[in-house]
């Protein structure tokens, strides 16, 4: 996991029509960082495009109830973001202060207020510092800049242990365009609606991805879409959904090439994308609040990808497969048991279960201890893989989660206090 | 909750036609008890009368394949019972093995070994130490005496932090009779299939319940499937399906009153066997693998009482919630998210939130600071309550949940080493 978290490079993040920035409004305490924004500046004064996806909790917060219809026009000139405090279950006071941040940003970069999104992340229930923001705002203009987006990664964390930003280069055309993001998580990290229902929603967590690259907008929604399932739709840490989770994808369209119309020709683009997706999403599994471990959760031959899907969260969220990984125990019986009540036809007499590479359990027969101590061996590593092969059909899910240790516990129990 | 524990007898349990034992036969170490018997005896030498639940997991364990059929027939002379080892994921072996202390435990006690049930719990995986329970068997059998089920209690203990009985005495035609019961479980404990299907199942626990009432099978069926419902059903300590959960309600039949064939004339024993269950399903709660409070979820006003249970489940298995309870932090946005990511209709703008008896947030507004610390303060007693009006329709369902501390992490990642 460490090592596929992306290339390093010491070359600054900065893609053509954005420019980022991350400042203390003060609504978080002793001078953090808690207000990010972000603008878009498309060719000859246009506006950017973006695509968007947003939580499926029925108590959406405020800022995803405004940012919605913005989205939907797939027009972007700004984005504003802010740490500390979620503007969620707030009521018509939440709405009017999203609207206002909205407005207020608009006028500090002099765009129209129907092209700019708003996001919030934080502690539920309490009113926005609207006074702080209001300050703030202006100060967060004045400092947008081209080499701004660690600032900006910096201005959206709550638990998380560090910025998260990942970057992409890639050619289209013979030009060189940029994808770039920052994405913010912790805890409350869980595919939206898992537990409930099948249909697939997006994890708990905010990402902003950023590129140059000229996408009409159809083709970038579906990209969006396709993208986020494999990624932050594939990871959790407890499971929970959030009021506020989002993901934007945003083209300034600056790089010179013919604007992508077809699928055919996005294919550099879109490995980019779900690139830096990936090692977003992978890295707020690794800041997973108190985690310890990462585990890749692996479902092979399923009845479906559905049914894979199921096996595969069933088995990610189990707090005894959990604690096991944390315990590096390889006592996959936990792991038989967890996707034995997964709703889904599962013959534990053709089950096989490897841990850490190593099949402990062979279509329903235990493969002894000189196996298992093997296995056990293998899970000192930060990520272990779990890998379960239904011997059924073809259907297959790849999930990443975190361990579950007492300091997961301690962060929960304390958040507020 | 603590309080709800039951009234305290001096009197010893002992239930006409029954006749228990619980003795170490060397499964597990240091002399531990860790292995039952409970035998029956009907009027005039006829067999006991038994109606039973099991786990709906895929991967029911051998114990569970091997007493079904038992169950379906209805009679029973004889339960066995060990602990330390779950029989599960052992293949035809396991199966062997089960057959094998149902045979053994038969002519230890000179009865048809078509009327012998058997449980197993404990570690998963692992074969069966049949030498030690054939060794152990004969000892068990010479041990049963009317006044054992302190010592069966004590057989089947895992994790438990200490045995769990419950009793209780009614009058039926003037004569009493005695609904006893005992049971385990501390871990792996959550409604069987919940966070796949919408089907009711049971906790994944082992329940003992005796009585000696004459109650016609149907009736006997149809009383245990309703009170598990209200009782073991709807408990949760991790949301883990077990591979070997199961309640069994037998019936010697030795009260001297007609035997109960209609519902009407039930009604004394059916409270009985629901106050016997609740005590023994909330004591699992509250022995819950490091729990420090127990929290009761109680959903109103839903749209249906499944979508009740739904949305109880959902708040009670949430590890933020879990973790909230523990750190005594009326932390309501964490209950309004969890409800708004269920999957069921619910409206944030008339939802209401009640912990610990306070109203924090009604009808989609919070109640002010002082109002929460009031709350807050009701926190900290073991037992904390959680209500949630949805003000839709008459839906309602009651849970009981142990929250989540470091205590579980600990016990569940270093539960084999």
């Amino acid at each position: 996991m460490r090592a596929a978290m992306g290339k390093r490079s010491h070359r600054p993040i900065t893609v053509p029509g954005f420019r980022f920035s991350g400042i203390h409004a003060g609504i978080k305490g002793e001078g953090a960082l808690d207000l990010g924004l972000i603008e878009v500046r498309g060719p000859r004064g246009a506006p950017g495009r973006v695509a968007a996806t947003f939580t499926r909790s029925l108590a959406a917060a405020a800022p995803v109830l405004v940012s919605r219809p913005v989205a939907a026009s797939g027009r972007v000139r700004a984005l504003v973001v802010n740490s500390g405090n979620a503007n969620a279950c707030t009521g018509r006071r939440g709405l009017r202060d999203a609207r206002a941040m909205v407005r207020l940003t608009a006028r500090a970069l002099g765009v129209d207020a129907r092209e700019v999104l708003v996001a919030s992340t934080g502690v539920i229930g309490a009113p926005l510092p609207m006074a702080a923001i209001q300050r703030g705002l202006p100060h967060g203009a004045q400092a947008l800049t081209e080499t701004g987006l660690p600032a900006f990664a910096e201005a959206i964390r709550t638990t998380d242990r560090s910025a998260k930003m990942a970057v992409r280069r890639v050619r289209v055309d013979g030009t060189e365009v940029t994808i770039a993001g920052a994405a913010k998580g912790a805890g409350m990290i869980g595919p939206d609606m898992a537990l409930a229902t099948d249909a697939p929603g997006h994890a708990t967590m905010l990402a902003f991805i950023c590129t140059d690259a000229g996408v009409a907008l159809p083709l970038l929604r579906r990209l969006t879409r396709e993208a986020v399932d494999r990624t932050f739709n594939a990871i959790t840490v407890d499971g929970d959904t959030s009021t506020n989770d989002a993901v934007f994808v945003m083209s300034s369209g600056q790089a010179r090439h013919r604007t992508l119309t077809r699928r055919a020709d996005l294919a550099p683009v879109e490995a980019a994308v779900h690139a830096v997706m990936l090692e977003l999403a992978q890295a707020i599994v690794a800041d997973g609040e108190g985690a310890a471990h990462v585990f890749q959760v692996e479902v092979r031959g399923a009845g479906s990808d559905a049914e894979a899907r199921r096996l595969a969260r069933r088995i990610a969220a189990s707090p005894l497969v959990k604690t096991m990984v944390y315990g590096e125990d390889p006592n996959w019986g936990r792991v038989v048991a967890a996707a034995a009540s997964a709703g889904v036809p599962v013959d534990p007499e053709r089950l096989s279960v490897a841990i850490g590479g190593v099949t402990i359990y062979r279509r329903g027969r235990w493969q002894g201890a000189a196996v298992e101590a093997k296995a056990r061996a293998r899970m000192h590593r930060p990520c272990v893989s779990l890998r379960i092969d239904v011997h059924r059909g073809g259907g297959a899910c790849t999930l990443w989660a975190s361990d579950l240790t007492e300091t997961y516990v301690r962060i929960n129990a304390g958040y507020r206090s």
